[in-house]
């Protein structure tokens, strides 16, 4: 592990001092952001999202606010899912797609009153992108980050401790709805979602100056239920089959290839970008799918930085895209991106580090 | 100093492997890849880059390939800079701007053939932004990222050891220029180019799987003048007033506002993106200006990864965007971007770490 180097291109979150003062070890960057990945117990921390409950800084998870007369409009322009029957205080995750229906994120969309949107985003520039868009059709809309900064409390002890902070209407919240509302005069707003899935809620705070407050008053609140400081799981979320923007995805990804069709409205206006090239993807066959991939051997191994390669029968079927130690199955794990041939169960090879590491395709989740 | 997690979402270089060899010790990440910021002898590197020469892995800076039969038409309608004169084995500095005339990179813009251009971008998304104009507009181009890694060498001996390698040719090749050439059968194309004031050029290495060959070529060449590793230099780059797009500017910076106005040309066509925006803020007056910030004190501080606001009489007049002890000055510096109201001599109190730091706002650059 090598050091990170401060930048003003990189900011902080809001809950940057907090961390710190939990004791965080290392950070990846996120958003041109810094988001905590590791609070020196990795198996504790684990552990902890598993049985009980994780406080996270997912400031790195930053909103494209999308208001103004035409902001719907430019919102729907966007999303090749169907969001008119979307309600205000509901959130819908969506794939969103350029021209050629390449992914290029896949944001929570909070719909926050009728000319009023947030796009609560993964690791891709969207503000560019939804500039781009609404100047070149002449769109009324304003474009901007607001300040909001989202911490996650994760794990199946979550609900307990939300709603000793914020009271029992939390246990009623569907996923990915939420309200505004404030503790302690720190305005909020509170979802039901979080990248695990262990159960929770995202707590976006308003105020980047109460980001101390924010964070210790859920640390008082969550001692009956011994929280602890964690971020998003790469083991967790490798087990419970969550796909990582840009990391699980490469420059030609489409929404079928990693499961994420559901998501996709093929009968959107025409008007919507990419949904043109979707449907023609979707009729001439899509060629990648996302599959598990079980290794054989019960030493830890991880992909660090890279994608490796996955061989079949000597075929070079796809890439592993992710590998992590699962603590649950005691295996290394990870998802291929391979092609559609492919079948669950298939015998495969992966170039590891140097070495050939067998293993079997299976389905996802793989918990 | 905090460890940097490894993940899929950060690519490492072509370079990577050569630079872990030299001893690399911390990186910053920058479009979505690690370039390594020490080789854990700071003073020793920044001096190295002052009298001798210095190899950079600047892989980070990747190149937007625009081809195709519209290719020239889109770089035009993406630049605020008249192109219509640039020759192919020439490149151009061009502040890229949103409709409203913000700053959103600086790339330097590499004409390779009459249809095929390279943005040596800066750290943002121009691949979501001229993808998407070109999709808006209809225009027949493909936008790419091609197989090309540059590594910079710099310094006042860089064109020895360059020559060394490549032939004395390159003595002649203008600021900016460049040639496709080869060495040792590695594709490269060799610009006289590179981000400090100390003169080399950039070798942009065009088979990643080559890097570590020409990152030791280039090393073997170079021992005669004491070549050794570096990397962009923060002490350097701020002494000679060099902009670091996203550390320097902010969502509302206009290139006015940071001494490129010089780069931007009103007379381009209407249908060049920003350029009515940019009319508009040049003929109202533009608000805010770069300055440098000369610190009292004999003490290095840092900025570490926020901006710090200026006062002058009491009033605040806007922000230090950087901070660094300058090894040839022995005084802290740094750029103020402060209100157009300011005048080099100004008196200036700046907040930094929890403390009230005297200083004087002076022209760039500071040597």
């Amino acid at each position: 592990m090598f050091g990170i180097t401060p930048s003003a291109r990189l900011r902080p979150s809001a809950f940057y001092e907090a961390t710190l003062a939990e004791g965080v070890v290392a950070f990846t960057t996120y958003n041109n952001m810094l988001m905590p990945t590791s609070f020196g117990q990795p198996e504790a921390e684990y552990w902890r999202l598993i049985h009980g409950v994780s406080q996270w800084d997912v400031a790195v998870e930053r909103q494209v606010q999308i208001d103004g007369p035409d902001a719907h409009r430019l919102v729907q322009i966007l999303c090749p899912r169907q969001l008119a029957g979307c309600k205000v205080g509901q959130g819908k995750y969506v794939p969103l797609c350029n021209h050629a229906g390449v992914l290029i994120n896949d944001p929570i969309v909070l719909k926050l009153d009728d000319d009023r949107y947030w796009l609560s985003i993964a690791d891709s520039n969207i503000w560019f992108w939804a500039r781009a868009i609404a100047a070149e059709r002449g769109l009324r809309v304003n474009v901007s980050e607001p300040d909001v900064s989202p911490m996650a409390v994760q794990g199946p002890k979550a609900e307990d401790v939300v709603a000793s902070i914020f009271g029992d209407w939390v246990r009623a919240l569907k996923y990915f709805w939420f309200k505004r509302t404030e503790i302690e005069g720190i305005p909020v707003v509170l979802a039901r979602s979080g990248w695990s899935k262990q159960g929770g809620f995202e707590i976006y705070l308003m105020d980047g100056a109460q980001g101390s407050r924010l964070w210790n008053l859920v640390r008082e609140a969550g001692k009956p239920w011994d929280i602890g400081p964690g971020n998003p799981s790469f083991c967790e979320r490798v087990e419970s089959g969550l796909v990582s923007y840009g990391g699980d995805t490469d420059g030609n990804t489409n929404p079928f290839e990693v499961r994420m069709g559901k998501y996709v409205d093929l009968d959107v206006a025409d008007d919507v970008v990419g949904i043109q090239a979707l449907r023609r993807i979707k009729k001439e066959g899509v060629q990648r799918q996302q599959l598990g991939v079980l290794l054989d051997g019960d030493q830890p191994v991880e992909l660090g930085f890279h994608w490796h390669p996955i061989y079949h029968q000597g075929q070079r079927v796809g890439d592993l895209t992710n590998c992590v130690w699962s603590w649950r199955l005691k295996r290394n794990i990870g998802f291929g991106l391979v092609a559609s041939a492919c079948a669950v169960g298939d015998l495969v090879e992966v170039q590891l580090a140097g070495k050939s590491v067998t293993g079997t395709l299976s389905a996802l989740p793989f918990i």
